[in-house]
């Protein structure tokens, strides 16, 4: 199916969502000029259409499988990461320092987008390798970062991130992988980690794993958690690749989508030989960790995005050269391509505004992202803010949008040759990963909402009555959110939980809602971009926005009603 | 993973929202003693537990497949399917003349709907055959009534229904398989049909085609198509099969779910012999296709609540087996089942209510539909209406149930092996096969909303206030529908059409609360299914339809929006 990178659209949004002009004019991105841009837009668009775009098929048909000499990739899926390693996809926003160009984290999350959206499982690669990177970079010694973040930083080394345990799901302080310290300052790493994306395959030389795992003695639960760095192939001090760890993968998951992507379990110290190396302080794991996965939750919200361009494009693509049917009421008894059918229009419209929705989510947390890195407290608040909203919402459109993909397709859409139904399969993990979308909604309830007396909220919502006082329907959105979190803050504890779901879902919408309306105001003019901005804009605005109104009944409803019964009883 | 046929539910259901006493009292239906019905309906589950359930996984794993030899089903489907026949799974609702038990069809609905909810795939056999059934019935000649219902009805032979051809999808009046009359009164069918569930398989010793075709010189569109009935094996006059009709199977679909159900490219006359018999009058076949599709359509919505039972029973059960992290605000930091959690509740409470819901539009359809079998006509009215909102909310439901599913079993249910997936794979066909949703919705606000003036929907919704005024919520929700049926009728086809997803999904929820609201009021007492259809009820009411409510401005958007800009800008 055709597929191109939205680029014209990733411009609109660094200019009007981020804000890209006003952080070229700081000193930190000066190198941000509006020709560097659009030559790192256009380069990246023409790499992911060119190399990652044609695997994404076989990625899902071969998948990543496990050999006696472990993990290898799809056909053409090495070659491909060559050429990203080469072009330097992985190194815009890196520092200067590390071998990186030192552009705006908004600038690389258009990257990134163009990476996923041309193949979803592929770029989950290089979003794993920032997650290393932000750790090293945030809580690394001065020789770990010089060891490991230039060849992170290119991609030659790819990163990891170790979290997961059988018995430690959602709950990362049950974990139980074992760090014994040793007289060399070293430790000696133990345990089995699962849903490891990544966690081997043919792609690069070195693969930088970042761990938890608990020292002796260490305290039970999170505070007990200190972050390792253990490499697939053991590094000299001259950087030089030496022996291999005691580090292996010994299966990976048969699952529904993402099948390029090795979802590995990983077994560190079978014979009581891996060696790592703490990274900051003991029984800094957490902090290490919320510094890895904050990025990479804003990351997995773009995932949602990038699925839902894919598939919306793919629709478009499908509704305008399907030809089934006159339309009604039409003088023409001629069939005519179904685009021309209101529900399907009314279908893609839905999809355009959902994704577009969603994106405008992402570039505004990117360019918070870029201000709170130059010291903006705001912004900061404002980043910790958006990130479930980002990861939740994102992801929820992704499913979304990528089912309505199929929809369109009629019953083309269920039969895998047409690429419909892996949009569709690969989407349904983003929900899960990085932090569940149940556990973003509690984050957002808990601490986002009644950590900082509610300031953060209050200053969003201001900021949305301010710039888009004259769209009626999302100011009573808006009035809607206030209410509920008001409710949400001063009620009960399992209340807040039991409507936290719910009111993820309209202030993710009001501040979508509120970015839409300004892309509106700014989409002036008669060329076909801004014709169309204009036209998905209102039917955010005029349709989503008002459904969204919908779930406040549920957001206010409390808990109560959800334990009316027992746990015999919900079995029954 | 435990599954149970939810009998009670069943039992529950026929009572008080299909009405079994009152069609028990009518002469036609007076074996339906509660005896028998109670004798049925456990029968049905525990053969549906131990026959079909436990072919669910290898259906999807092994799936059917094509040989040189013809069609192969999974291990273990022929002797399932025989046990089935053997025990008259497939006669509860047939005349007593051909072979069947004369009970109704609501009852005959509850043994279906225990099949699809073990083995979606595998039940779809019978339900393509309970169509060959009607259509036989209603339009086939006393030659052909004998030759082909009685065993039809004990499943001998089984059914199926061939309308959908390459070019002619939702758009039946394309299609292009020619008959040619010969000299004996029978025809020669030539050509292709498209997407034919089980049009070849081994589990019967015949298969009865009924196949859309015109004739020659008939007109164009649907005006000129007859149906024909095409055996795979000729059937003597003595009812004893023959040689091979000239119809083969020449492809299987390679599809995202149902894997177990093959899904043929039929071909029809390669070798000029295939032979076939009319069906009804000539270009008599878009009635002949109704009366087949009429009652598929309500099994199909049935199908969205099957798998949605299905993946519920699935979620319920990880959720009170997985532990992980404490309750939040509990005094013990112990981990808690995450059933525990509120979110937890509030996704498995939104599983139940959801399928509970789409559950009572379905029984209560079925029970109109034995009442209009008997002369009620105001019975056949409801049923004209209740067919799109059981088709499109059933399956809608069916896709979000199993979705929820998913995100209950966190990163499991991603990985195949656990059977979240399977249904979340099987669920999606049923938004789009028996007329796509969005051909139910422009059904909806077409034949059903201004071919009676509305006096079908104003019943309703006169029936829903009479009983339930005192549910604030559902009644602003009624007003509502009210107010948007009276806009789309008065207003531009376009317009109704633009409106018309929303307002399917708004009138079929509001009829469910009204079903909802009835349950509610007659599960009094203190035992556990009381309790819980209480809580689930509440559930529905109280979060459910405010959310519907959200949908009006959707629905009253008009079309304008959606033609705002011209394909050029769709695809850019």
């Amino acid at each position: 199916m055709p597929f191109a990178v939205p680029v014209a659209e990733q411009r609109f949004l660094l200019q009007h969502v981020a804000g890209i002009d006003a952080l070229a004019a700081m000193p930190a991105f000066a190198d941000a000029t509006p020709d560097m841009v659009d030559a790192v837009l256009e380069g990246a668009a023409a790499f992911a259409e060119g190399s990652f775009a044609p695997l994404n098929r076989v990625g899902d048909t071969v998948g990543a499988r496990r050999t006696e000499a472990g993990v290898t990739m799809p056909p053409g899926y090495v070659a491909a990461y060559h050429d990203y390693v080469a072009g330097g996809w992985g190194t815009i926003d890196a520092d200067v320092a590390q071998g990186g160009q030192g552009l705006p984290f908004s600038v690389a999350t258009a990257v990134l987008e163009s990476l996923g959206t041309a193949n979803l499982s592929f770029a989950l690669c290089p979003t794993l390798t920032v997650g290393a990177i932000e750790a090293t970079s945030a809580h690394g010694s001065a020789s770990q970062q010089a060891m490991y973040l230039p060849k992170l930083v290119t991609g030659e080394w790819t990163g990891t991130m170790n979290l997961t345990e059988p018995q430690a799901g959602s709950d990362v302080g049950a974990l139980r992988t074992t760090a014994t310290p040793q007289a060399d300052g070293t430790y000696r790493i133990k345990g089995t980690k699962i849903y490891i994306s990544y966690g081997e395959h043919d792609l690069a030389e070195n693969i930088v794993h970042l761990v938890l795992a608990r020292t002796p003695g260490a305290p039970a639960g999170t505070r007990g958690i200190s972050l390792f760095v253990v490499p697939r192939f053991r590094v000299g001090a001259d950087g030089a690749i030496g022996a291999a760890n005691d580090v292996r993968c010994v299966s990976i998951e048969h699952k529904m989508g993402l099948h390029a992507s090795p979802t590995c379990v990983m077994s560190f110290g079978d014979r009581d030989d891996c060696i790592g190396e703490i990274v900051g302080p003991e029984h800094g794991g957490m902090r290490a960790m919320f510094t890895m996965m904050n990025n990479a939750r804003l990351n997995v919200g773009l995932q949602g995005v990038e699925i839902a361009e894919r598939a919306t494009q793919a629709a478009v693509d499908y509704a305008t050269v399907r030809v089934q049917s006159a339309r009604a009421g039409a003088a023409s008894r001629e069939s005519v391509a179904i685009v021309e059918h209101p529900d399907v229009r009314r279908m893609l419209l839905r999809m355009k505004a959902l994704t577009q929705g969603a994106r405008a989510l992402c570039y505004h947390a990117a360019g918070q992202v870029d201000r709170a890195h130059q010291g903006d407290a705001a912004a900061r608040v404002r980043v910790d803010l958006m990130t479930p909203l980002v990861k939740a919402y994102g992801t929820d459109v992704g499913v979304e949008v990528s089912g309505i993909g199929i929809q369109v397709h009629g019953g083309m859409g269920f039969i895998e040759e047409t690429g419909a139904a892996q949009h569709y399969r690969d989407a349904r993990i983003a929900p899960i990963y990085e932090g569940t979308n149940g556990i973003q909604a509690a984050d957002l309830v808990g601490r986002k909402l009644t950590g900082d007396g509610g300031a953060g909220l209050a200053a969003l919502l201001a900021e949305i009555r301010g710039e888009a006082a004259d769209e009626a329907g999302l100011m009573m959105l808006v009035d809607s959110v206030e209410r509920v979190a008001e409710a949400l803050r001063v009620g009960d504890g399992d209340d807040r939980l039991a409507g936290s779901y719910p009111f993820l879902t309209m202030l993710s919408v009001a501040t979508a809602g509120w970015l839409m309306a300004r892309q509106g105001r700014a989409a002036v003019g008669d060329d076909g971009f801004a014709r169309m901005k204009r036209a998905v804009v209102r039917f955010y605005l005029d349709r989503l926005v008002p459904e969204a109104t919908g779930l406040s009944a549920g957001a206010l409803a409390g808990a109560a009603g959800l334990y009316a019964v027992g746990v015999e009883e919900l079995v029954a």
